[in-house]
């Protein structure tokens, strides 16, 4: 399914193309999050003017609403979002245990949550944890749900992704070696239960591939650990889970560091929570990683939090919210080439090529539905964008040059 | 500026083109509404793509927040929206007055303020008024401000558009006959006042329309009295404003059936806030209204209210967020040709080919940003589309058959 098609001669970063049922995937990808099976305020089209190879959507969270048997009944997921393209679906792991860890500080819960994911934290206490599986229950009514590994396939075989992935447990970074070896253990055997469910039903569903996850928290024996069972086991990609992954961008670069060299190489690389800014796409980028997905774009617009290029601003990024920016005639970003910024090929606007600042900053101040959907376009636009010139990069073997171009302006 | 084309000749039905600086626009016309320089969760793309003609803007809402001066440093409204088709603004007039009337009970205020505007109306004992123009506070930040004819005026030449609205009072239903011909009186003589300053300073603006407004509230007399005098003025075009107009369709019948043989046939005839429905629609332009605006289309699609071909209900309309639509495949109008219940040209979507009722029920539930983004493209798609057919229905002189075939199945 995977296929490396350019190496760096030095650093890890590489090429790939992975082969789908709905298309081909370059890598290395950033993952647009469609939580609920739309990225918050664009339509499929939107994504595909975006040139969005492949979206994310969580199962956790389609479990809940409308339910994988009425989204199966409708066809599956690509039919019901009108979604022709790879989708990938998480297993729900993340969502479900990032809800059961009361030790964790209010204050850390709610950056957990801003950073990571769009979950109601109000029922953390209603988790319960055995080596079987988990329960938990609905932040939406209460209901009491279970997800076992066995069941997390199944409800993935129904939502139809074409990328599926094991149910693990994500161990937050406070809880000690012991514990973190337990959960460890628990998602080893899980992800054996998960290889075993899926093959076993292979003849009943269509070609869906299953990745595995990672777990180890920040213990180095336990990640290294973990790395190599994971990579033992016949997945079709392996992932690098974890509470820090993406959120904690030095530990997640000391984890890459460990695990990488053992995950085998022609096999796809995922990290999964990554993409918080231009920097941290560079960063994993070049340790080896291929694939990667994050809240952080879609969620950061609709705060009016813009990525930009390096030469205009070094942070990389501007808050279309603040005063300055309420005359202000220019793009977002006059070196960025997205709908927002540009005018349409058509050149339809001889008074006006683009959409200013100022009318950005308008609509967030009036709080029109428009500037989250104008927000998102950009920045979506932005990462994907990003990666298609980093791709370029790696197949011209100037990954580290550009990487430099970027950062020292 | 305005030519008729086709005179229905069992009804009052016609059919013309007005003519502006920024294209032609083909009546009788639905105008959506765009209060604060966008129509609410859509693009100005998206109504291009939607054959929006003209699209109507508030001078209230846009004098409050960025404000006149700001859009016209930005190169007026058509740019700051990025929006190259005509433009009508009122003249702040409805919004003004319908903060001031705390005779009204909360209830009726509330009724008015769904039905027909989008203000606050917390500063409803704010607002003071005199012959020569009206003070009023702002509901955003409570500055003081004032409206005079001129100022009317010259707000809305900074902002450019196309079509502009004579400063009026617009008079509640439950105000006496002493009440309501003051006001009128008022009207007319702030509608010399418009006339005169916006000839003054045509040398200095660009080409705008001047259309005046018929007030006299419900009674006959003064209906009459308020078209001869409005009719008898130097206006490009002439509209029929009033609380009732558009709110109570019966009222408005009859002061249409009042006014349109008093005004001057030439002219391009516009009622201010109607189209509440398919019905409101037909009935308007049987008695000869060439123009009318409306933010329920765009309102209800946010409340999930969508309209639909009579064969599909005969209330003309579904409510998306009820139970039976949880598990419907069905896009949903199948009579509708908008991009939400059709598949796009390039046909790209073999697994679907349209958005599902299922699919838009489950945004609504989810309080998703594409929920309101879908169904207003529907309800927009709705209204314009049966405009077109109204046209043509109306050029080929059956618009009473054509009528009578959506209301009879």
């Amino acid at each position: 399914m995977f296929k490396i098609t350019h190496k760096s001669t030095d650093c890890q970063a590489r090429a790939g193309i992975i082969h789908t049922d709905h298309g081909d995937i370059e890598t290395p990808i950033f993952m647009p999050v469609g939580t609920q099976a739309t990225v918050k305020s664009l339509d499929s089209n939107d994504l595909e003017n975006l040139n969005a190879q492949i979206i994310l959507a969580n199962t956790y969270h389609l479990h809940l609403r409308p339910g994988e048997d009425l989204i199966a009944e409708q066809g599956g997921l690509h039919k019901f979002m009108n979604w022709n393209r790879p989708i990938l679906t998480d297993s729900g792991g993340f969502q479900v245990f990032s809800l059961q860890h009361v030790n964790t500080s209010p204050q850390q819960q709610s950056e957990i949550r801003n950073q990571k994911s769009e979950i109601n934290n109000e029922h953390s206490h209603l988790v319960k944890i055995d080596n079987d599986g988990v329960e938990f229950k609905s932040y939406i009514d209460g209901s009491t749900h279970r997800f076992t590994p066995e069941s997390a396939i199944e409800i993935q075989h129904k939502l139809g992704a074409d990328i599926i992935m094991a149910f693990d447990e994500c161990t937050p970074d406070d809880k000690d070696e012991k514990y973190v070896r337990e959960a460890m253990e628990r998602t080893h055997s899980w992800a054996e239960r998960c290889l075993k469910y899926h093959k076993s039903q292979k003849s009943k569903v269509k070609s869906q591939k299953l990745f595995g996850i990672i777990q180890g928290a920040n213990y180095e024996n336990l990640r290294k650990e973990s790395a190599k069972f994971i990579s033992s086991l016949d997945f079709d990609g392996i992932a690098i889970g974890g509470e820090s992954v993406g959120f904690n961008m030095e530990a997640t670069k000391q984890i890459l560091d460990w695990v990488i060299p053992i995950i085998p190489e022609n096999k796809p690389h995922y990290t999964m929570g990554v993409g918080h800014s231009p920097l941290d796409l560079f960063e994993i980028v070049e340790r080896g990683v291929d694939m990667f997905d994050c809240v952080s774009p879609t969620r950061m617009a609709r705060n009016g939090t813009l990525f930009v290029h390096p030469k205009i601003s070094k942070k990389h990024r501007i808050d279309i919210t603040k005063a300055n920016f309420k005359n202000d005639p220019n793009p977002i970003d006059s070196e960025c080439t997205c709908p927002v910024c540009l005018p349409d090929i058509a050149g339809r606007m001889e008074t006006g090529k683009n959409y200013s600042r100022t009318y950005i900053h308008h609509l967030f101040k009036a709080q029109e539905l428009l500037a989250y959907r104008l927000a998102t376009i950009h920045n979506i636009h932005f990462f994907l964008d990003l990666m298609k010139q980093i791709r370029l990069s790696i197949a011209e073997d100037r990954f580290i040059e550009f990487k430099k171009k970027w950062f020292t302006t």
